[in-house]
């Protein structure tokens, strides 16, 4: 069994406007601390398999299902190996 | 200047339909080892603060905007400060 965290992101050139408009409003709770917002989603996705054959699935799960390439990035983490 | 990465996810106890039904589709791919998926929300946040000033103000930006606690828990991470 293995536990994954894929993490799907924007491009760094793909503006975010949730990530903006939360970030104007992080300000109006007057946390001006607060230079820069990014949105994300993640899925945690757990696996009947282990080593290369995870690294494969997750490889293919991300291109034919989950990331959109024209604006979208991903990584992912190991986050349990067992 | 500290990054910290906020994970925001439904409760244990509340259904995640997203999650159900791409697992549908993954196993539609064919990738029946896939057993479990659940889908979660990230935000990047950047600040212009360091220590337990980044604690506090990670709890209130969590507390009072990104967090429905009804139905949704968080967990973050630092993931530089410098």
């Amino acid at each position: 069994m293995t536990n994954v965290r894929i993490f799907v992101t924007y491009k760094q050139s793909v503006f975010d406007p949730q990530g903006e408009t939360i970030k104007t409003a992080i300000h109006s709770l007057g946390h001006d601390e607060v230079t820069s917002i990014k949105v994300g989603k993640f899925f945690d996705v757990t696996l009947a398999a282990t080593g290369s054959d995870v690294v494969t699935a997750v490889k293919e799960i991300a291109d034919q299902l989950l990331v959109n390439f024209n604006m979208e990035t991903y990584t992912y983490q190991v986050m349990e190996e067992a």
